[in-house]
């Protein structure tokens, strides 16, 4: 039996793009469960771009990861100790159990799951959060009717790739943005009615020849220069469901003038746009359980594909984090622990 | 009988500002109705701030006015010829008869008033489009929650004194924003739990300590500085309502940077802010009949007040709606025509 837990400590925060000096690897001892605790070995590690928000001080929805303290992260962990009876030895769960090897947790912090019904890995992308995000977000905000035009960016990643899928499960016109040939050519394996490359020179030409009703829904993933372009083809009560901003996380101070901001806001105004920011945890009580039925149904079914991007070994967690933020996974990243 | 028709033409469009020369009086014939037709004659005319939008050709939610048409805008009219049974010569009614005397309509484009019930200019503000505006604004995308706390700028206007009042009926916390001390008071006369001079060197200071629990609906009327100091003021999940933007009506150019519209985005996320631009005419259908009695019964008990500022004379119109849109008007602006 091992005797040490491998884990990853936040050790500087970044300026601008993280580095590796930003983490630590650290041995350190393997915690034990208390009465009512379990203890937890990680199987998987899901990578998620939230997780620079919380490398900084700089507000934002949730707390940031102290220097010198595990980064934090939703695993798919096994139980490996029980002290408490809702919980076996080898039962598999969804925690949240950090870029480390062990940790503890309470039963009711956990989400058992059914290894039999989906690769457990699915549980951090399709069938998790990534998942639910898309859904959320889609489903809740962007409410797309049948006919009308979505379109979301990084379209080959484990949250635009379910935005798409659900959008034309819903009956709607799916527009992919990605970034490379390869990324364009799989959103148009998914299934969507377009796909474009947003590093293409006439990249705003191809949008708008992809959207000639105009866009209903943005599902807001990166920010940036798709956003200038998506900005001018929104129709009149579009809904911008504003999930993240990745092409942002790493920005150290504003870019030059002018200043959009009162144009940004005439926009909305002219053409009663809804822009709505969302963290999907806003959703989780009243709504994910609808959730993991429709979606594990669409997904057995094969109308909700996903693919997985697996780094072996927590060690390499860093540089696949680091690479993720440039856009250089392709699908859901995952790190397999154990 | 006048056989003549004074009207307000839109000779040029301006650039910023509009000056006296963009507008030009004119002695028209007076229309003739024909069958299913009214002839009106305007008792008064309201200017609004949307008005500065139509003198323009840039994109907007409507159709600009063409150089040399009346200037549009609603009316109070009284009928003073019918040829349709539905209106009868006496008939007071409000309706879309522009900067002019005379006008023709069918008689199912007014709504026809009962001057017993409250005085018939109301229907242009606190019981016309402006008082819907804030209803519907305030109720439909703000929503309220007893205690929690809606700013409001322009607070002494049509609009802005009708969503701080009513979000006073639905239990919340009102805090009005206005442009220098008699404004401010009139506000705190309203009713309001704080009211706040906009010009003051330390308005975000002031902005801050009148709303110690954060802000959690900014009904939009005016842009420029106060929203800058009131974004920073928002909590999560607060709701932002556009109705206007008035300090960039006249903007011929955007500001000098940094760029903040990715600053903005961040914050639409981070704090889960539903920014949503709307005009009115979304929602008459569903909700004005609504609107209409409770906000009757309002004024009636006194829990609704309104101001009004009245300028006499067509001809005094153009200089009265520049005025208006530096925010020298005190009250909802109408034009007393005859």
């Amino acid at each position: 039996m091992t005797t040490t837990n491998t884990r990853v400590l936040l050790h500087s925060r970044p300026e601008g793009e993280p580095t590796p000096e930003n983490f630590e690897i650290d041995e350190g001892a393997v915690p034990e469960p208390r009465e009512g605790q379990v203890l937890l070995r990680t199987r998987y590690l899901s990578l998620d771009p939230y997780m620079r928000g919380r490398m900084s001080t700089a507000k934002s929805y949730a707390d940031p990861v102290e220097l010198g303290q595990v980064m934090v992260g939703g695993t798919v962990s096994e139980v490996v100790e029980s002290r408490d009876p809702a919980l076996a030895v080898g039962d598999v769960v969804v925690a949240h159990a950090g870029w480390q090897e062990y940790a503890v947790a309470r039963p009711e912090h956990v989400r058992r799951l059914d290894p039999e019904a989906a690769p457990i890995s699915t549980a951090l992308g399709v069938l998790g959060m990534p998942g639910f995000t898309a859904y959320a977000g889609l489903t809740l905000i962007g409410r797309p009717q049948p006919g009308e035009t979505v379109v979301v960016a990084a379209a080959s990643g484990p949250v635009g790739a379910t935005v798409g899928q659900i959008a034309k499960i819903l009956g709607a016109r799916a527009v992919g943005i990605a970034g490379g040939p390869e990324k364009v050519a799989h959103v148009e394996e998914l299934g969507f009615d377009a796909a474009i490359d947003h590093r293409a020179p006439d990249f705003a030409d191809q949008l708008a020849a992809a959207t000639p009703d105009g866009i209903d829904v943005y599902f807001e993933n990166v920010g940036g220069h798709v956003w200038d372009a998506v900005l001018r083809r929104l129709n009149t009560y579009a809904r911008v469901p504003v999930c993240g901003l990745v092409a942002h996380y790493n920005q150290t101070e504003l870019p030059p003038g002018p200043d959009r901001m009162s144009m940004l806001m005439q926009q909305v105004l002219i053409r009663s746009l809804t822009v709505r920011g969302f963290i999907q945890t806003e959703f989780v009580a009243e709504h994910e359980a609808r959730f993991l039925e429709e979606a594990s149904a669409w997904v057995r079914d094969g109308r909700l594909q996903y693919r997985e991007d697996v780094v072996d070994g927590l060690a390499n967690a860093p540089e696949a984090f680091i690479g993720m933020l440039r856009g250089q996974n392709f699908g859901k990243l995952v790190v397999r622990v154990s």
